[in-house]
């Protein structure tokens, strides 16, 4: 198996199996964002991204495998949380990064056309629960270590307060369309945590 | 004009232009849960309506008019807001009507469908944005009431708290893939009235 030929993920960064991978995801998320998942086209996508078409078919083969790889890569490219020691710090920096991807010019469409794209085809959709899995599993300590300081009850569900953080923003990004702001980032976190302080993300509230 | 080239919503109800509409936004809805937007096309649509082509073409049009019409009946066709006197109540009503919609065989892919088909179409995004501000003006009511009453600050944002009830809901849905279940939306009502007690939903607080 040469370098060309190597899985994603399997090689050193910034060799040649790293860049060509970098520059067809790059376009991918062009095509999509742009024109979305019905006009996503390998042998478009491998022209767009200065990659010859046989090395795109031989390493992804179908445009589901390419989705899959594309919120792999967005997985291993998203920042980590920050430990603060304050879960309101912490928190409004999560709802700040939440707010920032959304609204960022390139990744505010895409993320709207992974979504979109996940509503069609079930492995995309897996995939895209792996990514918010992840999301939430990379934040999820920062509750557990405020609920141990008895910043919160301390059988607070953690990731359900990390989703409660998320939800307000993307609900205006897909569904209702009310304009997202800091504003709204940072009253995000505080309802979270006045909703965890209020108990009801403990079990017994249910 | 005759009755069957009326404007939809200026005819009465039952009649035969009632029945012509129902008919095709109820195919047209089926053609976007199963295939998508993408899909849509206002032949195949007549003829699962069982309507003539012309007739058709000749109300809506274009798919995106269509798309529009879905989601003004969407609208007319939703349940109004209760008034139990307690906004834990209208809240879990609020929520548990969210829950009950998201999850149903048919409305859950509609809606997903719906929204995705508006990443990619400004009109269906404008009818989109109208149907949740429709959804919101119903039940902000409910919230300026318990204000009233005392159950949260007399300056909460009641649009606010609305969209905080639903957004757990619908962040599940479409991003996270969590299971919705009815604890979720009682949950999605208590936490909204938390965060509303704790003043993060009163302008100030920003």
């Amino acid at each position: 198996m040469t370098a060309d030929e190597a899985e994603p993920g399997t090689v050193r960064p910034g060799g040649r199996t790293a860049r060509v991978r970098a520059a067809v995801l790059r376009a991918a998320g062009d095509v999509l964002a742009e024109r979305g998942f019905a006009h996503m086209d390998l042998a478009d996508i491998a022209q767009r991204a200065g990659v010859g078409k046989t090395t795109v078919y031989r390493r992804w083969g179908t445009v589901t495998a390419l989705m899959t790889d594309l919120l792999t890569e967005m997985v291993e490219s998203s920042l980590p949380r920050t430990h603060t020691g304050s879960l309101l710090d912490d928190l409004t920096a999560h709802a700040r990064l939440v707010y920032t991807t959304l609204t960022d010019p390139r990744q505010g469409p895409l993320f709207k056309a992974v979504i979109a794209a996940a509503t069609y085809d079930e492995r995309t959709a897996a995939a895209l629960r792996r990514f918010y899995d992840a999301r939430i599993t990379e934040w999820a300590p920062c509750v557990r270590e405020a609920a141990a300081r008895g910043e919160v009850p301390e059988d607070t569900d953690p990731r359900e307060v990390i989703r409660a953080v998320s939800a307000p923003l993307y609900y205006r990004l897909l569904a209702s369309g009310d304009p997202i702001d800091e504003a709204t980032a940072d009253r995000a976190a505080k309802a979270a945590i006045a909703a965890a302080r209020a108990g009801i993300f403990s079990p017994e509230s249910d």
